[in-house]
């Protein structure tokens, strides 16, 4: 069986590489969807695709794991064209593990089996509160793995995040 | 006169119906624009174009009424282009019916007729309102025309609303 | 049984009609999808979906049919995307008929029914042939439905074509 | 040296014209992109991008300013583009004047000389506020330039941001 | 009386320039759209907007010419929204001048006044020759203003063309 | 060093599989870009960018060779905007492999180290002439690495292609 996930990855954190550990147990390969792949250098995504392409295989060569196939997604600007645009972007797959509402009912109503995955440690293991950390300048490199913080620190991504909080008049 | 009035129908309730009663009796025939056509699978807009379109020509076939063109219209990101995108996509029309104080402005800088309809009954037959109903499982039948109400059943909307109502994490 | 067609009716013309009515020999009801709905103006695609949309309607409102969905689909520029785009735009269908190749195979790839229609006369019957009579200030009415005729006049389409075929310098 | 800078100029206010004398006077000259180029109509937003490109000129040629070039820039909605699209459309520069973080941060990322200057009299001289005082019907005039104040009455703009601040149902 | 001109400029050669001269001879003030600027790097569009802004303004200024309105315009890719897009993106004009035939068509259709100009030494004065002649090394610089061969110079334009001429395997 | 070679690779043929082996020779990694990842049947382009995906990373699996990152790359539509397009969608990269004089041109032009690689057997490792094969019915298995060929049956690829080189009627 080959399985889908889907996420932003910014960045990528312990917590994902747990679900990507799990996920390989139950599937012989999997395939990982970098989504929003246009976006960066904002502070809800402040990385580019390249730069969490390279986070997560790094994370996973380092780890010896190499049945994975890596894929940026750009959003496309319509939900019901989503699936199929995923569709012509990767290998086919058999089964969608996601915790997000919008991914589960799209692939749903495609007639995907879908499945959720208890997210661990949910408070500290998350986007949201380790870029909030970086940009408080408080410690975050625990939350992600080790190839992470050395790829965020030599492209001055906590720079990058703390330019981007300053507000602006017009 | 050919009349034309342009809406998000999220879904088409009761309100739409009778504006679009009101329309017939001083225009000869009316073109019905879906507007944000793109757009569903959200809360905000549930409904495909397509779920949209049918939702609205049962209503009116069952009413026995033939004298409209049913029209998906895509948002373009530019308001000084939507005018001429509407006209592109519609038969020419004389007059345009609306509550919206951007299509209203945009309409009349191209120098059409533009009028304001009386809305009726605006705390219920409103498309937020009725969303809102339908996400928390209350009465909302009564509010949209029967053929409505048994098309958002057949495609299972209710659920797709709860569905997409949950909250993740990143 | 709903049946879908697709087309880009640059102009509607005698075969399409008898494709529809052949069609609504076979089904309940049909929806026509207007395709390529964006372009205009150019000698392969001279009129709007506005001007397709009138075409239709009135042709097959004159001929007291009323069984009939008519949807402008603008082409979106990715072909795995399209079927899916399709699908949002216009309420569910059961089998499509196509005389296109890459129709044909998209839609046969989503396992969807597809079936194709003789095309009659297919020497004058054939939108290729009629634009370049008008071009050429033959005769093409008799190749097209009275409404149509009607209409291309109306909207000055003849000069239309003839302006556009001219030859520019830069 | 060649300077850029790069605003939305909603509208083009004493504080832009204050920063373009000044940039002037250590540069040779200065490249003025009219950003979110394709925006118009909105609260935020309620000019186009030529009645910008108007006020801007006129405003320079009555001061007698002509070492000026003014493009306006449509945003493109990936920001590790956006450099290369304005290269795209402006002649080359040495210099980026700016205030805004993120404009700030995208050229220093493509190693670009950018500098801030301070802003004057910023409560006043603000877009924002500007906007607040022309939709509240308060005095505005003094905080633009006289050319600018004479297009904005001229395009009727007071109206436009009165009809634009109405909320509308659904 | 400001009058449009539309071109793509690729490059701004001898017959625009007089056209331009013409144009301002009978009305007050000229605008210049930069036509196809998102386009370059091909055979056919070599240059970006922004060089072949800096062509047409260094031309008129060294020229003493100031009444003039520069504007890039990206093709929109649906011909019944440019006219709309133009409107969009520059000042206020009265009448059109070009001798392209969809220009001519749809500013004629939005009720614009539409002149053509007599093109001048038409086989050497034109765009289409003077790539060619850059192409093979054969003499181009005669056709067009003196700030324009210095400008294809600087922006080593000869080695792109020819660089760009080469043909591919896949 | 880091290295990047992009191509549309439709399909992934043993002239690629042997640039990829020459540029690892030269380089401690490989970035392979699927180009034009958004197209898919056409004659041209008949397999999707996840197809491609799948090809050419079962190829490379198979010969033990794990030091590359493979990412889908979609035209953008306009070429001054390209170089940074590849850049957001890809790790960082030192030098890049080509014989498309567009890509050398653009890359040149943002300061890369360019260089192209001899092409070995270019008359049949070939893609245009290798899809003019599949579409005829003659041998085409042997110009193709072997995984390449498997999962273009698995995918019915022979047929897709035919089905798509029958011309239709309008």
């Amino acid at each position: 069986m080959r399985a889908l996930i889907v996420g932003r990855f910014q960045p990528f954190h312990n917590g994902h590489f747990e679900i990507i550990k799990t996920v390989l147990e139950r599937n012989s390969s999997v395939i990982i969807g970098i989504g929003s792949a246009q976006y960066s250098h904002t502070l809800k995504d402040p990385f580019t695709a390249g730069e969490r392409h390279l986070m997560i295989s790094e994370t996973l060569e380092e780890a010896k794991i190499s049945n994975f196939y890596l894929v940026p997604i750009e959003d496309v600007n319509s939900n019901p064209l989503w699936v199929a645009h995923v569709e012509a972007l990767t290998p086919r797959f058999d089964i969608v593990y996601t915790n997000n509402s919008l991914v589960k009912r799209l692939f749903k109503e495609k007639n995907y089996k879908v499945e959720s995955l208890k997210l661990l440690n949910r408070s500290d293991w998350s986007g949201t509160r380790i870029r909030e950390r970086i940009m408080k300048g408080e410690n975050w490199e625990q939350y992600v793995p080790e190839p992470v913080a050395r790829i965020i620190k030599e492209i001055d991504g906590p720079q990058r995040i703390r330019d981007l909080s300053v507000s602006d008049g017009d």
